[in-house]
């Protein structure tokens, strides 16, 4: 058998009607119903033989783009020690999601979600010179993550297979320049999928760097949600995006008023309080309390409460106030018993005036005056309240979520909301893991320096599962051209007729010569069954060969994506099929 | 640049002049030297671009060869669930190897060392019926192995890759077809790497089924002790070899004369003994105790002593006595202090005389007649000696290890002992695994069968590995042709010289379109380290172009194997190139 061909009898492949409960998105229903993959345990799935070409081609698409960029395959183990992780200190910082373990002799180790640490100590003995520099370096590799809460198939599991690339550099300038080509091999690499993305500014994580950007394949079911500009070239994960008012800041602009207390009984949220106040939530002002530390360090179990100030009509965005207290991971909302004890009252009277701790503003409050906000005092709030006179502010910042028609941060223009999935992520790195890890090089002054470093990650199989998240219909998938699995679906509707079943099999290795990839349907099962099946499958071409329409020389090709028919004479399918691809 | 050329300099590629000193044998010291791999942690190795090639090519005639045999690719979870490996009992079974941990929500998992269960899991909701058999799936992956003292680098390493394969089928005689049609597709495998190997009788160990035979590559460093017929095509890993001598057994031919006790002041070891008497050691009897259990049931606790008789020249096999108590693994041998409490003497001075636990003897006992043997006295033997008469045996069986010169079991020829480096196994291995975990179909009559199973593995990595330990010499690598990272290996000894580069560069090019890889020694460095890094990587042609060999148009050849070295005018140069490969 031709390695371009393969029957339906001769494999492991059983559909099925309905996809399990468990299922909650097109994509991961498709994905089971079709055989893709099955489940073993949570977050765990097995990879069927047509999943698994799907998975190998993108792999070498990535291969081939990687390759043009200068980049050199290795693979490092899945299973590292300690020590490793401790020097840069994320044994401790990457959290729960990193899996650990002790060995039968009692030593420490974890499963690698990420490896800059065992990229650096693999090169870190070798990279003397300048000379040697630039390098760029990946690997394809099953990776884990501990998930709590496995869901949405390969979206978030727990072992899925992950591209990496990381770049050395021997300054500055030569690492943006391997950002740059890395970030057009991204591209390149999405391009061939033929599926709609953006790229966006996105926050690094517990990554590191300082410069990033998320490859986010658009779909309706995707995690991320972006904030694109109507007017330029402006994308942002809305982690990320400055959040920024068309109208200019009012605050200043009136007479202040004296500051007052009075009584809001039972008022606590917002929305309370809009309706109690008749005054609307954007001119109410929301108070949160959160520790300032992220556990990365021991002496973190330590309360530091800060209160962070915004419009009652905003939201907090976690990640900006990560950032801007310079943290590791996301800060720890305080909760309702430390907020008492702090503040001196419960979540929903507290505010600013008269704490005795760092308070962060937004910058939305610039825009307030003479406003309403919790008197720390139960049942009662403050009128009138000016910051400045009534409190003191010790930073402000952008701290809350951008919104679809918040303004363009680059133009007059205004943001428009996509939902994502995040299936790429590029970043600069600069030094933190070589100088931490001691990667050193000489220059070309003979001077010992920190080589410059980036990282770049693709979810290998999180962007297949992706591409049928945007490409698919009520019957089934629709596979991007360029990772499906084969290109022709054959249903040979009389497997028993001669002639016809020896037209099917000439065809196919015809195509199959020319490095097409054909999957013929020779199951003893009814026409409606097979046709069913082929939707779901969803290879581009399908082409219907049966007795009668042998006989008639009329053979039915048809174009899974748009559901077209063409009734084509024997000897014309071929060319049909190649002109359909 | 083209897929089949790379540049030294466009690579990351360090050699090493000397071997890091825990490397013991010549593949494990040559890999490292050579920059195939580096050690992250013991038994942890990240591979280099060299390496991975190699062992991406492998796996390439893994599944050309096992598509052949209808095997059907796919991929499973390295993590796997504690519930799947109770279903087999396996979860205790498989001893400290299997490496178990808690996830974040405290449930228990392991990384796959083995997938028995998980493909049963993966196939029990879709055989349904004998039309759905027969199935061969198999997958190529990474594997964990919790090694104690990991060593030898891929040999006894913690990570590797493996190539396992499992079938399916309707009853005993299809399944055995299958093992065939596995053996042919392993013989088709080895034949190609043009390796000498062996393929012997094997113990099924923790997998369990009752035929197996590995597939061993001969080598001086090889783990494994084989025993060959010099007469037949037998062959035995020493572990199973029955152990046949020439000589008819002698007892029961001489009259029997009275047991006697006699003192043996400080004789323990047979030596001891041999010495003290002159009796040699062939006609003495040594007495062994052990727990007849294997710790893989929770009873299992409580003592279970039985004897075992052997000649004092002769050496336990404790896989055989394993098999012949049907443990699932070997017997624990018995402390000093519980030999005492059961024989009421030390190791040494014990026989099998008065005691009232089972005793097993070798089938090398009955050559013997009024033979010695300890008196259960310390410092005290028993003489004249006689089975039947003096104890019972509870049972006789081949015990021993077999050895060189032995008979051979199938003829009358001998054996003769070889090393062996274990790099394939295939099992059949019947219901165990459908029985325990309700893998049914139905079969013609509509009666619900437990499918039978076969299970097959080679080991990847250490497969490339074995290679290198059979295939080498004192400067370094000889690659087999089928796997060498590159085909041709061209020192380019003036890079900056136009001319000679060009012509490199050209001839790179013309056997890269004939699909031979190519790699280019770019380096700014002198031609004797070029030629010793030539040597060291090993691949199969070395093509030798400097400025002045170019204009003189005398062009080196040479043969990595046999370092024939060929003048060859530079319009031939490919030919030849070709003419050795």
């Amino acid at each position: 058998m031709h390695k371009n061909i393969l029957k339906w009898t001769e494999t492991h492949l059983f559909t099925q009607k309905e996809a399990p409960v468990d299922a909650e998105i097109p994509s991961h229903k498709l994905m089971m119903r079709s055989g893709f993959m099955k489940k073993l345990a949570p977050g765990l799935y097995s990879y069927g033989n047509i999943g698994l070409r799907a998975i190998r081609k993108f792999e070498n698409i990535l291969r081939e783009e990687l390759q043009k960029a200068g980049g050199i395959e290795i693979l490092m183990p899945m299973v590292q020690p300690k020590e490793l992780w401790m020097e840069t200190n994320r044994w401790t910082e990457m959290g729960a999601g990193l899996l650990k373990f002790k060995n039968r002799n009692d030593h420490d180790f974890c499963l690698g979600a990420t490896h800059e640490e065992a990229v650096v100590d693999y090169v870190r003995h070798d990279l003397k010179s300048y000379r040697d520099l630039p390098k760029n370096i990946y690997q394809i590799q099953t990776k884990y993550r501990d998930e709590i809460r496995p869901r949405f198939g390969l979206m978030r599991g727990r072992e899925f297979v992950m591209k990496d690339a990381y770049t050395f550099d021997m300054d500055q300038a030569a690492a943006l320049k391997s950002y740059d080509d890395m970030y057009k091999a991204y591209q390149r690499i999405f391009d061939r999928l033929n599926l709609q993305y953006r790229i966006v500014q996105a926050d690094a994580g517990n990554i590191g760097g300082s410069q990033t950007h998320e490859f986010q394949l658009l779909a309706e079911a995707g995690e991320d949600a972006l904030l694109v500009s109507d007017t330029t070239q402006f994308a942002a994960n809305v982690e990320v995006c400055p959040a920024i008012d068309f109208e200019t800041p009012k605050a200043g602009t009136m007479p202040q008023v004296t500051m007052e207390k009075f009584e809001t009984p039972n008022q606590k949220t917002i929305a309370d309080l809009e309706k109690f106040t008749s005054v609307p939530a954007n001119q109410l002002v929301k108070t949160l309390f959160y520790s300032a530390n992220d556990g990365t360090n021991a002496k973190d179990s330590q309360l530091k409460p800060i209160a962070v100030l915004l419009r009652g009509s905003d939201e907090i965005n976690p990640i900006k106030l990560k950032n801007v207290l310079g943290l590791t991971n996301e800060p720890r909302l305080l909760s309702d018993l430390e907020v008492k004890e702090v503040s001196g009252a419960h979540p929903g009277s507290c505010g600013p005036v008269g704490l005795k701790i760092p308070i962060y503003a937004d910058t939305g409050i610039m825009h307030l005056q003479n406003y309403i906000l919790g008197a720390n005092e139960d049942h009662f709030h403050m009128k009138n309240v000016n910051h400045d006179r009534d409190f003191k502010i010790t930073k402000t910042a952008d701290l809350r979520m951008a919104k679809a028609g918040d303004k363009c941060p680059e133009s007059n223009g205004k943001l428009v909301s996509f939902r994502g999935i995040e299936v790429g992520h590029v970043f600069y790195l600069g030094k933190k893991y070589s100088e931490k890890m001691n990667g050193v090089f000489l220059d070309k002054n003979g001077r010992s320096q920190h080589y410059e470093m980036g990282c770049y990650g693709i979810g290998v199989t999180r962007t297949v599962q992706a591409a049928i998240e945007q490409s698919h219909d009520q019957d089934g998938i629709i596979w991007p051209k360029a990772i499906t699995p084969f290109h022709v679906h054959i249903c040979l509707l009389d497997p028993k007729d001669q002639a016809s079943t020896d037209y099917v099999n000439q065809m196919a290795k015809a195509l199959a010569e020319k490095n097409i990839e054909v999957f013929i349907d020779d199951r003893d099962e009814r026409p409606g069954v097979k046709f069913k099946d082929a939707d779901l499958l969803g290879f581009p071409v399908r082409i219907v060969v049966g007795k009668k329409g042998f006989e008639a020389d009329q053979i039915e090709v048809v174009d899974r994506k748009t559901k077209e028919i063409f009734k084509i004479a024997k000897l014309d399918v071929e060319k049909k099929a190649l002109e359909l691809l």
